[in-house]
């Protein structure tokens, strides 16, 4: 049996769970593609673990956030992270798992660079990166004929970018729309169904762990811009920058607005739409007002949910899926998959 | 640039339709994949068209069915249909879209069958073949290295089989339940919304060419039925026959109950259902009540949906896509370049 090693940057939440998806699925990497799948390391911003043969449940599993992340376990060492690392530590893979930065794309972004460069596959689970450069990154993989697949950084468990480029192959995308941002969907709802004002919604929101303590980035639209960029240049083929997005958030928003939108019966929504129009590609983020029998106008609490219109296929409306951290690491794994069945069968 | 050959095993609406989109999307298989698509021969059920080095829009795209179809044309020969001719004419793929037999599987069961024991890739349209022996020819297609797809065989436009193979790899599928025929709903929403009878409303499908002139194959269930045993045995990797679907369909539904539902704010939609409980797969089509709030409720007319309920990755809802014949033929097309992408890239 032919192993599959992989490298995973960053052990947050999200990596933990990486982690432990990849040990529950190592018999089924092992029946459905002959790979032996393994986690040769993973690598903090500090410090790292490494295991030529594969690192062990009983190694990773108790670094939990919580239990004080990688740092907790005495195995650890400075050697065993930075890009020199990972590109050495003989990995055919890299799963970038690390916090975001999108000004400058961070250590996510070296990562990524150094590993595709090397013609390693790579993973993106964190934004700031693709945000940065996603061409650029894409470029590297076609030239080292390495995949780079990026589900996870997208809405996770809601499929964006395979929709258009799986789902609808060979069809004409004119326009991708999507509620994309699960916070500034829950804040608008409850506003709009129970009266809230935007302060108590956001209030309620955040009680429940649904907004950050520092919301803006979702609620200023800065979330939705991001993953339009993303989707914009990724499933569309345009090369635009985050700040092409023209972009509005959800601040704005009052309980006069509200009841006088209830009353036309029209529901809001933070919309990030993308454009394809005489070959040129546009993208915004807005509040968008949708009468009762429009599907985005059903979308309720933190869901989210995407709207594609083609050329020959129609309209196709998906929703759903989870949010959390392990939706958002199995959507890592959905492209672990579509890279293990094109290396091993 | 490397040819990719294809015959084409019938020629009605919509295999006119593969014939129009494979010329139209010519240039963007040579730039995406560098393969260049010939479409070299056209099989109907007493003759067909035959062109080593391809057929041209000219030679094809007068004979649609309005026109007399393959017969039409002074070139067709006698010796240029059947699975012999189809198996020797050169082709590297064989897209079936002939009509369909449940019961015996009909020529596009000989057809796929020897296509994919000669190592040809295979891509049906039609489902008759898939509901008598999805498994069997499915296992052809691994021993022989070919590829065997069937997007365009169940609902079309809307991902059915993609959905759980790619979008959601490596999740546990615990459930898939559908609004699959677009017949039924369409008449079960006008007796809803509009207070028709089953008759009155069954009359307003036929007139808008929704339902066919005998619609006893939607309306009894039969196509949920077909679809359902095809996704059981596919998606799920059930061993199941339609006479293991339990199934029911919407010919006894009453004004009066209708109206009880509709007290009762329960909305009633024809749905197939699969599900995997203990290892085992089982599959049923019957009326189901959906309160309001399910996302059921809000598919309409003649709209199709799909919701799967995962392990990790939630519950997912997809909902739209033409049903046109073209919309099919795209399904189909989306198979081929998802074999392209193998085969070339």
């Amino acid at each position: 049996m032919k192993p599959y090693k992989l490298v995973l940057t960053g052990f947050g939440t999200v990596g933990w769970h990486v982690a432990d998806l990849l040990f529950h699925r190592r018999q089924h990497y092992v029946s459905r593609y002959g790979a032996d799948v393994q986690l040769v390391a993973v690598c903090g911003s500090r410090s790292g673990l490494y295991n030529p043969n594969g690192l062990t449940p009983d190694q990773l599993l108790p670094l939990s956030k919580q239990n004080g992340g990688l740092a907790a376990s005495p195995q650890t060492s400075a050697s065993f992270t930075g890009t020199d690392f990972a590109v050495s530590c003989g990995a055919d893979g890299l799963i970038e798992a690390g916090p975001t930065d999108f000004v400058t794309g961070g250590a996510g972004y070296l990562y990524l660079q150094a590993a595709l460069k090397q013609g390693m596959d790579a993973i993106s689970l964190s934004k700031g990166a693709l945000v940065k450069d996603y061409p650029g990154l894409a470029k590297l993989a076609r030239e080292r004929s390495a995949f780079f697949k990026i589900s996870g950084a997208t809405a996770a468990a809601l499929p964006t970018i395979d929709l258009i480029q799986y789902n609808l192959a060979g069809c004409e995308v004119a326009e991708m729309s999507g509620i994309f941002t699960g916070t500034t969907n829950f804040i608008l709802t409850a506003m709009g169904e129970d009266g809230l004002t935007y302060e108590e919604a956001l209030q309620e929101a955040q009680n429940r762990g649904i907004a950050e303590p520092d919301p803006s980035f979702d609620v200023e639209g800065w979330d939705t811009a991001c993953k339009v960029t993303i989707l914009a240049n990724a499933a569309f083929g345009a090369d635009i920058a985050l700040s092409d997005v023209t972009r509005s958030g959800i601040t704005g928003v009052t309980r006069e607005q509200m009841a006088e939108w209830r009353e036309q019966r029209l529901v809001p929504k933070l919309v990030g739409r993308i454009t394809r129009q005489n070959g040129q590609v546009t993208a915004q983020v807005d509040v968008g007002l949708y009468p009762m029998d429009h599907p985005f106008a059903q979308v309720r609490g933190a869901t989210k949910a995407v709207l594609v219109r083609t050329d020959v296929m129609g309209e196709l409306l998906v929703m759903g899926g989870k949010s959390d951290p392990r939706a958002a690491a199995a959507a890592a794994l959905k492209d672990l998959e579509h890279i293990l069945e094109r290396r091993f069968r």
